[in-house]
Parts: structure tokens; C-alpha cells; sequence
């Protein structure tokens, strides 16, 4: 099965590379970038069939690899 | 308005993150996991009001800066 996973820094979170890319946003002339935040997204494939023990599964490897659950929310999407 | 660009490396381009991140997945107990892919969503918001626009815009700065049109697709898409 497919699975999207949706990995955004929690908004109370500073996001350096954002800054960083909306800094250089106004250097190239866009200076109308009000803001900017970068996020992650995982396309993973699964070899499963059960689709609540696959989206299970996505949620226990973003709690112990994928994704940073102090700095980050995380949503898995089962999509086929 | 805000402006979400999904920007995706092109399916024959090799993704050495994802593949990283299937052998420590593998390494975890996490064998079912047939294939992992990486992409990137940025979040913009740019101080217009005409959708097309800030289309047009958005996509001029994913030529410039935003994406690396060799190795990656980008799709803007207007949220509000």
C-alpha cells in the first residue's frame, strides 16, 4: 500500500531555512514573500493489505525515525 | 495569499535519503517497507491578491531558486 506521510514543523517553531530562503526570496526582487516555511512530505510503499495496521505501522516508524516529535507534527495518509 | 509548491525529484532520478532511511526502517523491524521517497512542500505567503498572479510568480521562483529543475518537478498551487 501506498502512504503519504505529511511532517510539519510545529508552527510555535522557528524555521532557519525558511528565513533563510525568503531572505534570498527579496534579494532575487519577490519582495512581495510575506513569509515562507519548508516541509516534508514520505511517499512510502508498504507491503501490506490491512490498511488501519499499515497507517499503524507509518505512525510507529515517524515516532521512531521519520520524524522529530518535539520540533514536528507528523500525518499519515494511507492512500491506496 | 498563501501558496503551497510541492516539489518532487523525478522518478528516475535515485533518491539516496529515501534509501537511507528504507535500510534504517529495515534495521528497526520495519521489513515490510518496500520503498521510501523524500520530497519537499513549501509554504509560501505573498502579498497579492490576484491568483494568477501569484501563480505566475511562485512558479518564477521555483525556476530561480526554489526547486532544481534538473533533478525535480515543482507544482504551485494557490490555496487562498
Amino acid at each position: 500500500m501506498k502512504v503519504t506521510v505529511t511532517i510539519d514543523r510545529r508552527p510555535e517553531i522557528a524555521d532557519p531555512e525558511g528565513t533563510t530562503v525568503k531572505k534570498a526570496l527579496h534579494e532575487l526582487g519577490f519582495t512581495d514573500t510575506v513569509s515562507v516555511r519548508m516541509d516534508r512530505v514520505i511517499h512510502l510503499e508498504i507491503d501490506s493489505d490491512d490498511p488501519v495496521e499499515v497507517k499503524a505501522r507509518v505512525e510507529e516508524m515517524c515516532k521512531q525515525l521519520l520524524a522529530n516529535p518535539v520540533l514536528e507534527d507528523f500525518e499519515v495518509h494511507v492512500d491506496a
